[in-house]
């Protein structure tokens, strides 16, 4: 069935597809119960989902072949009756339908940083601001923007140019961004759409500078929606992907805003210009890492995991070249080496989804110590969501890559789902924190443990290890030792423990040895971004097999997830062989063992291969992809989503224009 | 300057890129020669640039912003304004032009599989045939594809579905695409423009098959353009990339075409249904061979070696954050990470640069062998070739994506023109053979050289070190034992004879112990296309070694092309380190001062950087990136390309209908 029919009861699923469900080793309805949290929730996404999906607004009937323009009108379009239909049922968006609606809708949705708008005012702003901007925004009376990145300037705020100067004679804050470079960019719902935004400007009282404030400023009439006067904005232009959002660029000369317009729950300038500050904003930081933690779910794993229920379904109907000599074609994920894409990335889907419900566990129990006063874990916190943030944006997104190279030529077709849900989820990498950034950042907390570990202080839970001396060399003497988690995970935490301490050791030796400490750092930041990696992996590794023991009334899910444990950690160390046996920890003998290991599970797994990307549960239009519906049909759906597309009912204007002359010149000829 | 711009008169190069060039340590020219192969080409190929960049048909100011159909309609356009300006000019094709032509026109051409079509009716064909339908090609009297692969079937021929069959009454071929499956699927100029295809076919006469056989069918009218009777065919849809190209699909349906059009160098259907076969068809095998090679310099490379320029040129004018506490934020090309990513694609450019030179040589050699009738090295020259195209595509693919993330956000616009560079050449890991199969057909070549060497026979010249003993330990025992070029040879000679002789050892075994030969095969082709890679990866680290020997008189660019060669090295077995570790070819202890000799060889070769992409002479409207212009004014080009937004000149129609009924409901609260 294509996506955008509703309905495939007369629709035989291709034979090749049901053979592969006829016998689970396992109850497929039991493991979509445990992805969800629980029976109930899956019932409450199924029926967010279908609601969405049933309704012909949202409908992606021509979704390739829409324009720029046209995907931003759906969006905004879609936002309205979002939020009205929202309104109708009676959902919550921080209720149980919260977190699926945005899933369900794929992201065909704008406004989004209009929601950001808000969220810093409620948590910036005074009362009596957060009094008179809210219900505005929750309206749309005024839609707003969050700007603060410039076209010269990105993670490093103090960095930025833009300027808010206090004029005591007026009370109003002049705001300026004084050359190109300080252009803000990237901003959400800016380049076509937005009325307002908060701007993050250097704050100016009397010359003195007192670093990054947020005030809001107007950018657009309200009347006929033109810009503002000393406004210059637009659309910042086409993008990898995100064709439907409207990312723009603002420019400010000499804005005037009324001194109520910087948010000023933390800090205040007084009339007379004095410069008040209270309280702490450590929460802001907070707010960063919440918006990691959320993005990983419903954005970063979401697509590696459409990715292989796309992948391994078409591996399972497409059939190719000559294994057995005589044989029918067989499909292609009889072949060892397509297992070996695409099993270690389903494996890595459960891996990551388990860590992710254990990042939201630990992110409300430091909100919670939070709201209580105590930010003592929030430093812990933003070093596990940096790793996990970096690691998984990482490998998910190489990951749906080599999902679609796996699918041959046709994963190259947008048909295929496969295209955009790379260049959609890749720019994950660099927004809310670019990778590298983010893994030297944990390296910094993880270097810091490991020097407080040597001075005999006790770590947090995730970095305990470093207070324990490094283990020794692996015991394993044959292939089945290597299916034992112990063993596996000793050795990601061995590998993370020696990286760590190799490359404290090179800094204290370089500064010993007169090297200033930035340099001693950037001269070491190869060896701290693979230590991160490697702790990260460890956490990974480590929490999947604690789910397994919490298992043990459902034996056949737990042998499944089990297999898939095993995979996703010998897969880990298989790529990176060098890591373990750099000191000894493995021997290469070992490595063989290993290997042996490894592969024997890519046969295993191939079985349940289809059963456990069903288990994901995507309606075929969430996938809309023509390779991947459940029922496999997918010649069937090439070739309608073809035949579909408009260009093939258009007159062909390239044949008057430019061919006729030639092909008419000598027709007399045939 | 942006690249719309011709001249750059009056704009100053940023200061930062500037001071990169102040001081080179070798001639950038004398480089440039070297990598066009002689002064004299580095001539030609810039009167033949500048000729097509001046020519305002061909300008692609509006690139980034314009449709799919608009990107056609150019490419056809801009392919008949060729050939009218290579037959003014008198350029040839096949003369120093030629070569040339296709990378200035940066693949903005149609009517490329028409020139396929063209030769294989020239290779494929008899004399008559020749005579009667290559002087209509030529004029373009009728447009031709070639219409093999099919929507259920690729690279294995014999799997295709599609049908002629002999009618001895009518001395006709009736050809069918029986099936779904069966529709032909991809062939370019297919899709709107072409009259005409060579279409591959099952031959049957008498109801026996006797395999793929060309024929020429009728696809368009030539008065009106349109299906010919018994005819469907249109366009694919939307792909990752290669908007101008019209892919297509092609159902028949009892097509008749006379006995003539089945083409008959190789093989001829007689009257009364006698099938004749004539002389050998190896010769298509060489074709097939003759197209990898080609595209390896002119997509492939040229793609990796664009990229580099625009990131290390933007490297080196962004400024972010901090390095040195109160310094200015440094150029981000000093941090020791972001070197890490780019400079080992560097020095990949210049290797897989002088390994298409020597592919090239090789082909030429082969070439002059078959055309003597000796087509003894064609496996050779087809098992090097394969595992060349797989490792390159691979490498420079994934390598594009590393520049594109490492220039953060702006690398994620299309204006940067790194986006556009990944998402075409990601395309040649699949098409013209499929990187695994390739590595596995190239595997299987080395697998049968191992046994030949094992019973004594010798070998070809490039697999000529698996007849000797495999080598014993490393002997380095200090980090610069590393930059001599045969400690890494050796190392990467060591480890691909080991990975060969491993997976060798290991089918041997699973035979041995009663498997089958393909199940054997299948179940250690993991470790085959490892090992050939390995074997990939040594050739081209010795070719690049070897290169070195012959620039004893350009003793600078000897100097800076060694430390290239060494970091390409080095970086191979820096991320590959358990295949040296495995068998303790390499010790721990080594690796360590490896690690030091790699990582000084990233801030030795920093300093060149600029001067070493700037060799590569590319102009700006060839790069067509706001991020990578040779005067790095990069924030004024972003700027100036967001504004050119045609979307930013129009009225926003969501305004009208969205966003005004809400703005205005509550106007008189602000």
């Amino acid at each position: 069935m294509v996506w955008w029919r509703a309905s495939s009861a007369d629709i035989d699923v291709n034979p090749d597809l049901a053979s592969e469900r006829a016998a689970p080793s396992f109850c497929v309805e039991s493991l979509t119960n445990l992805l969800d949290g629980s029976v109930e929730k899956t019932r409450v996404r199924r029926y967010v989902v279908s609601t969405i999906l049933k309704d012909p607004v949202f409908s992606k009937e021509n979704h390739y072949f829409k324009t720029r323009q046209e995907r931003y009108e759906g969006a905004i379009r879609n936002s309205f009756h979002l939020k009205q239909k929202i309104k109708e049922l009676g959902w919550r968006e921080d209720g149980p339908e919260g977190e699926v609606i945005y899933r369900a809708m794929g992201g065909e949705l704008a406004l989004n940083i209009h929601g950001v708008f808000i969220k810093s005012i409620l948590a910036l702003g005074t009362d009596e601001q957060v009094a008179k901007w809210i219900p505005l925004a929750n309206n749309c009376n005024i839609l707003g923007t969050y700007a603060q990145t410039e076209l010269g300037h990105g993670t490093y705020l103090r960095g930025l140019e833009t300027t808010a100067t206090f004029d005591i004679s007026t009370q109003e804050f002049i705001i300026n961004t004084p050359q190109i470079s300080a252009t803000k960019w990237w901003p959400g719902d800016l380049g076509k759409t937005c009325t307002h935004a908060v701007v993050l400007a250097h704050l100016i009282i009397k010359e003195k500078n007192y670093g990054m404030h947020p005030f809001i400023v107007q950018v657009r009439s309200l009347k006929d929606h033109s810009p503002m006067p000393g406004i210059t904005v637009g659309d910042i232009g086409p993008k990898m992907c995100f064709e439907q959002i409207d990312n723009g660029f603002l420019m400010m000369r000499n804005i005037c805003v009324p001194k109520e317009n910087m948010l000023s729950r933390y800090s205040e300038v007084l009339p007379d210009g004095t410069y008040v500050k209270r309280g702490s904003d450590k929460i802001n930081y907070f707010t960063m890492v919440a918006v990691r933690v959320s993005m990983l779910r419903a954005e970063v794993l979401e697509a590696l995991m459409k990715a292989c229920t796309i992948s391994i379904r078409y591996s399972a109907v497409r059939r190719q070249s000559e294994l057995k000599p005589g044989d029918r074609e067989p499909k292609i994920l009889e072949y060892q080496t397509q297992q070996q894409k695409l099993l270690p990335l389903l494996a890595t889907c459960y891996a990551i989804h388990f860590t992710t419900c254990h990042v939201n566990k630990v992110y409300d129990e430091v909100y919670g110590a939070i709201q209580a006063g105590n930010f003592d874990s929030l430093p812990e916190l933003h070093a596990l969501v940096s790793g996990i943030k970096a690691y998984a944006t990482e490998i998910c997104s190489n990951g749906i890559e080599v999902c679609r190279k796996a699918c041959g030529g046709h994963g190259y077709s947008l048909f295929s789902g496969l295209p955009s849900l790379y260049t959609k989820v890749t720019a994950s990498c660099t927004y809310e924190g670019e990778n590298t950034v983010l893994h030297l950042q944990a390296a910094r907390f993880l270097i810091k443990c490991y020097a407080a570990a040597r001075s005999g202080q006790s770590l947090p839970h995730s970095v305990a290890y470093l207070s324990s001396p490094i283990s020794g060399a692996c015991q394993a003497s044959s292939h089945t030792h290597f299916l034992n988690p112990d063993v596996y995970i000793k050795a990601y935490q061995h590998r993370a423990y020696r990286l760590i301490d190799s490359a404290a050791f090179k800094m204290r030796n370089l500064v010993q040895s007169g090297m200033e400490q930035y340099a001693a750092w950037n001269s070491t930041s190869v060896e701290l971004v693979k230590a991160s990696i490697a702790h990260t992996h460890y956490i990974i590794v480590k929490l999947f097999a604690d789910v397994l023991d919490s298992l043990s009334s459902f034996p056949e899910i737990q042998k499944v997830l089990k297999s898939l444990c095993d995979l996703h950690a010998l897969h880990g160390i298989f790529t990176n062989s060098g890591d373990f046996l750099q000191d000894g920890h493995l021997s290469g003998k070992q490595l063989e063992m290993l290997t042996e290991a490894y592969l024997g599970l890519l046969s295993l797994i191939r079985r349940d291969a289809v059963l456990l990307v069903d288990a994901f549960d995507y309606a075929d239009q969430q996938l809309l992809s023509a390779l991947g519906s459940y029922d496999g049909n997918v010649y069937y759906n090439l070739l309608e989503c073809a035949q579909k597309n408009p260009d093939n009912k258009k007159v062909n204007a390239v044949f008057e224009n430019y061919l006729k002359p030639h092909l008419q010149s000598n027709i007399s000829k045939l």
